[in-house]
């Protein structure tokens, strides 16, 4: 079975925690929907901002068939998986597969550094044979956190040589050179991994993006896509223009800790600003300040 | 229980894999058996030189299972058990604690990058917390390959505020001023991770070191350590001389590939040459080069 691409955005979805440091499923599952409401293509639950690196494989497992079993449909995820070996990595996403995940997202191993292309081929062909014939994988490139990252000729290999398994690249390097080269990999599905290259995106023919922003302004990132379709040049660069200011806003704070703040402040639900270590809760108090600068220009409403 | 410095050399194990990339049981304990013949204090099972995150946990776990079923005596085993997330790490700590091992040594969360120490005391407080009582842990500082690194200070307040379980540190830095630092905390067991700094930390009071190369170079290493327990420091000076020449014969090639392919040439099991994706293995004419090197100072007998 090919793997469409999801027209539009995708949301790496945050993962609320409760006081605890269980995952808040109820709030998880609420999230989601809003997110979908709010014209979302598809979700990405365990992605980078997902905090995805500090949760469990049967933690992870668990949560996304909260998802499923909550009634939304596995069709609409892009499971992050990726784990630094092969084992872990097509344990979970043969999980995430089985329960109907479009697809799942993995990083190349992130451990040892300064590794070959070649060694990191064998990496994914090893993954593809572990993970079994059903296998949908999206890359994942984001070298300024996993430092390890996957050149645009080792992606047209790997795609070239397993075609219907390795299907697509998230690219979050926000180096446009580089993704610019992805999209002349035939047939591969190319997101950029921030809604600041979206149009530039869209109008080589992607589908859209994953970005983190989106689990705090999907709908104004969908409105750009929705425009471009419509063929409004012109009001969808402004809406883009818009939503750049959006994440440029947000470029002071850690990301994940400030928009989970803000779904704090937004939801009433204080939970929702926990973060499981290493990463540190921002305080209510700044959060208060950025989201009074939010106010005036996006209309960012406190409860 | 405290826990007690071990007297010597800890060897980090060499992962030995079969052609189908399993672990290959019967070199496993071979190499442990020899290394403890050898003059090794202990074994640390799954460090980074063990290939430790190319192996899943299950597969860890297993693996120091045939090790202790074997006849290994856990207790002189510290096991590494270190990823990136809470969960993760205490399920697969708690199972190495409950065969016997004498601690585990777990690395800080190394995904995220420029995360507050607070974030790391926050980790690893948690950590100790789900992994039980009987948490006795050896904190892993390797900031060479792992990026985030746990800062002396750090230590200390680790050490401080649980000093029954966080028991030592084994300092990969390279940087003496680093592990100097470490010698200042009361009642912490410090051992560089090479074994160029064995003399200076011996002369600190540390209890020896745990490195890579006691796996193809124990007995020398073990020397030094016997020699300065005699009191013959000028003779335990030029033995180390020796060992640090014998270090700096490797540094050229990446270490675990060229580690493992002198292995195969002086057991004449192949076997030994695989590693896991993302290394690379180093090929028999580079390994017979090396070994030729080799072979005149330090004896070095191919089969």
């Amino acid at each position: 079975m090919p793997v469409e691409p999801m027209r539009g955005v995708v949301a790496p979805i945050l993962t609320p925690f409760n006081d605890d440091m269980t995952i808040a499923t109820d709030l998880y599952v609420e999230h989601a929907n809003k997110l979908f409401d709010d014209g979302c293509a598809g979700i990405a639950p365990f992605g980078t901002t997902g905090e995805a690196l500090s949760v469990g494989i049967d933690e992870r497992i668990a949560a996304v068939r909260v998802l499923v079993e909550s009634g939304i449909d596995p069709a609409r995820m892009i499971a992050g998986t990726g784990l630094s070996n092969v084992a872990d990595t097509a344990r979970l996403s043969r999980a995430c597969l089985d329960m109907g995940c479009a697809a799942v997202m993995t990083l190349p191993p992130f451990y040892y550094k300064s590794v070959s292309e070649e060694g990191l081929y064998r990496y994914f062909a090893q993954l593809l044979d572990a993970t079994g014939g059903e296998a949908r994988i999206y890359l994942y490139h984001i070298p300024p956190i996993a430092q390890v990252g996957i050149p645009p000729a080792l992606v047209a290999r790997l795609h070239r040589d397993f075609p219907q398994q390795i299907v697509g690249i998230k690219d979050s390097s926000n180096d446009w050179d580089n993704t610019r080269a992805l999209f002349d990999i035939d047939g591969l599905i190319v997101n950029p991994g921030s809604e600041l290259l979206l149009l530039e995106a869209l109008q080589l023919g992607g589908p859209g993006c994953i970005s983190a922003t989106a689990n705090v302004n999907a709908a104004d990132i969908a409105r750009v896509i929705r425009l471009f379709d419509q063929g409004d040049a012109s009001a969808a660069s402004d809406v883009h223009d818009r939503v750049k200011r959006f994440r440029l806003a947000l470029q002071d704070y850690a990301p994940i800790p400030a928009q989970k703040r803000l779904l704090a402040l937004s939801s009433g639900d204080d939970r929702w600003a926990n973060v499981r270590p290493p990463l540190n809760v921002m305080s209510d108090e700044a959060g208060r300040q950025l989201a009074a600068e939010l106010e005036g220009e996006f209309g960012f409403v406190m409860t």
